[in-house]
């Protein structure tokens, strides 16, 4: 038996917002997701790179996410003086952007550390009108 | 010094998306952070209760989240009959309710696993208007 | 059908390692296991003793551990001075103990992040001889 | 100021147990830690490479670690039939083996779902006397 197909899904769960709504909430989603999922993994110079990548590909998947990038900062990485040449991957060291659309709505969600906030802020970049 | 106040951030960061808007994202962000931090704990009818609690706990603390309601089966639990009496949390015993709020627009997230979806979809229940 | 009992499992997979090697390699899964599961989970003052009693209790669910204690630095969690009165969990607030058995054979293994080191060690604290 | 060299850890912390058990204690944490830091990740037939390349890779960072081989089995993927054309990395899809070493010891550790057990089962596979 074949599953529901999405448009039926967007009909049945999705009716009481907007398409502009939608394209933030799953945004929203993928971003709670990506950090919750990967904050943790040891991370150095090494393996920076295929993590970002990882993340990027895995977070793609999601529904209405077109594209994810993601930055671990490098300089922190060097910077880094532990006995094991390594670290857990920390909000602080990221730099996230996510494209979310929706029936040709776009929205860019954004995670970047906010230094006078000491915290990584999520929020919405730009958004299609 | 005193860090920037949250009025600030919703001045500096939020004023391109509705009251409804950021409601919605916020909900989203701590769906999909619930998710992805809990999933793979360990679980069983002994520590089910105080894992539901924990998990409303702590995803209660993020931004405009009034309240987290987290119902782990019982029953899927119950008849689970592993050689070690406990599993890895799964999306498909989890049903979970949250309340964001942002200047009087709530909105009511939820998800729960859908046996003709085969997915633990997240979407918006309720809305205020 | 049953499945097999804990004492066919030893027989099959674990003849090789002696009862003392077994202590030791079951404390260290499930010290791997509460640092990868639990790091990033938004935590504050309020929701501190929650968090660590659910961790407790889910690893406790893990093969030969008998007893897990799990201590959130508290004064770190005061400090906190962000916008947005949380964190997320991380291994400097960390000190965990686990005791695992193996047929009378016990091993405390223990985390605890060691400021000259920069890393949260895990480490085995006492072991039977 | 430098930070302790590897070799004072080893003596100030390991001088307990001896290299045999090291190698067992290190491969346990690292497999605790592969498994509750990747499980829940979004993964399909797209992604499944990528993912177990990035799992081995940041494993490979971890103390005494030598080499980290991820299989995801990808008949499992293929079978999906879901609606979203993914799911969450789960432990019944994943083959791990770890080699661990420590002054010449080597320990290879290996999860794989053991269907008799419904349970994704850690053990010692092979070790140097």
């Amino acid at each position: 038996m074949e599953p529901p197909k999405a448009i039926d899904v967007d009909t049945k769960y999705f009716s009481n917002i907007s398409h502009r709504e939608r394209a933030i909430f799953e945004g929203g989603i993928s971003m709670g997701a990506l950090f919750h999922q990967f904050i943790g993994t040891p991370v150095s110079i090494k393996n920076a790179e295929t993590l970002e990548k990882s993340m990027e590909k895995s977070l793609e998947l999601q529904p209405c996410i077109n594209r994810v990038i993601v930055k671990i900062n490098k300089e922190k990485l060097e910077e880094l003086n532990s006995s094991f040449d390594y670290v857990s991957l920390s909000g602080d060291m990221l730099n996230v952007t996510i494209i979310s659309e929706f029936k040709g709505i776009l929205a860019q969600v954004r995670m970047q550390y906010q230094e006078d906030l000491k915290y990584p802020l999520m929020y919405i970049e730009q958004i299609t009108d």
